[in-house]
């Protein structure tokens, strides 16, 4: 799938996040997506709330896991680490994702969380998501 | 500072969460959290999101930290590791938050959550947050 | 098993790790076992090295599914958080580990890392086993 | 410093790894490193244990810390988080480390290990290092 398949199938299946987030690439084994920050992202300081970026990262990972095995929506996350590295400004993140062992149950990988105008990543994650067997 | 004071102090300086979330208890170095789950928080499969059960893990440990130092707003999260154990029926989760090492710095803890009907946790977090240095 | 059956068990299929630790006691889904810290455990500054106490923590949690599982050598740890909280002086550490969740493929708990004499845990450690599937 | 500076550095402060690792390249904010797999590093299975490979990503985020910022031997790991991905042949490991963050009180980033013949990294670990205060 590519990005606007990707999109009308989130749509479809996770309209809890319609609209919050653009796909805006997906290549073999990673995915590239953008969050328009809003007020509803801040949190004390006016920066983007932790909540916020791990909601992009997950996502971001659950779209580059779709794009490689597809309609399976049930694909859940069973944990994540998320390093919160330099305070971010209200402004457009963007979160590259990459997964780096797609097993038959379980996938693993991370996800790099970039702001314009930071001098290095503003967040980095690593995730393990769990696939459901085939029927 | 007690529940309700904790809730003025969260509704005037993180209006973001504003009515998301209720402050049952807090403790010496812990704090129970209660989230009624709505529509929004659900994901594929009619289970609550991820990234509304780290929401509500960071924001225990928040009310956690707050308690004990008073009113810094600016203590932010800077690592979180969070495992999905259990699935979460679409209902009320509560969390508790506990403080292991209160330091001048950092403060680590974990945050484990649970819900009514569950044989065990349906998720378990440990958080770092930083306090910002003493003027 | 019980802590002698689980001390032969592990000479047996893990000679590397054969004296090192003393499984204390093993309960439902818990084990204690104990570290005499040696001059091999030390790091840099005297106090015991974080690879030493992942150590422990790790072949705590393995006990604690073996108490459970039975003789399975080939389970295997997936996936380990560890926070280091207090620097231990150059002697002995418990360790406790807790399973939070025994799935069929995949445990998930916690370690805690205490010494003698200090204010709290000297570290904290979430780990996930993967049980190998059953002939 | 260089590779040989920072191994004679090492084999000063940190004896109890002399000889365990050869740091096979440092570069800006980065480090390789090489551990030569003997019978000690195996648990059951046959493959290399977790311990063993959580210590040398360890190692190897100390070796790129220390080029950076010197000989700040009481630089200490604070969290780490460690997916073991692929089971690893009993064979020479090697880990790239590189840093994400380099703060100055904390420095975070991560250590790939990778294993000749292997489809994918064997494992991945993100990690935190607090560095001790100028005096």
């Amino acid at each position: 799938m590519g990005p606007e398949e990707l999109t009308e199938f989130l749509d479809d299946v996770f309209p809890q996040i319609k609209g919050q987030m653009l796909i805006e690439a997906v290549g073999p084994m990673s995915a590239r997506l953008r969050m328009p920050v809003g007020e509803q992202h801040l949190r004390p300081g006016g920066t983007v709330s932790g909540p916020s970026m791990f909601t992009l990262a997950d996502c971001a990972f659950y779209v580059a896991i779709l794009a490689q095995i597809g309609r399976e929506a049930l694909t859940v996350t069973t944990s994540a680490t998320i390093n919160f590295l330099r305070k971010p400004a209200a402004a457009d993140l963007v979160c590259e994702a990459r997964i780096l062992k797609l097993g038959r149950a379980l996938v693993v990988g991370d996800a790099t969380i970039l702001q314009e105008g930071q001098s290095g990543p503003v967040a980095h994650a690593t995730m393990t998501y769990s696939i459901p067997p085939r029927r």
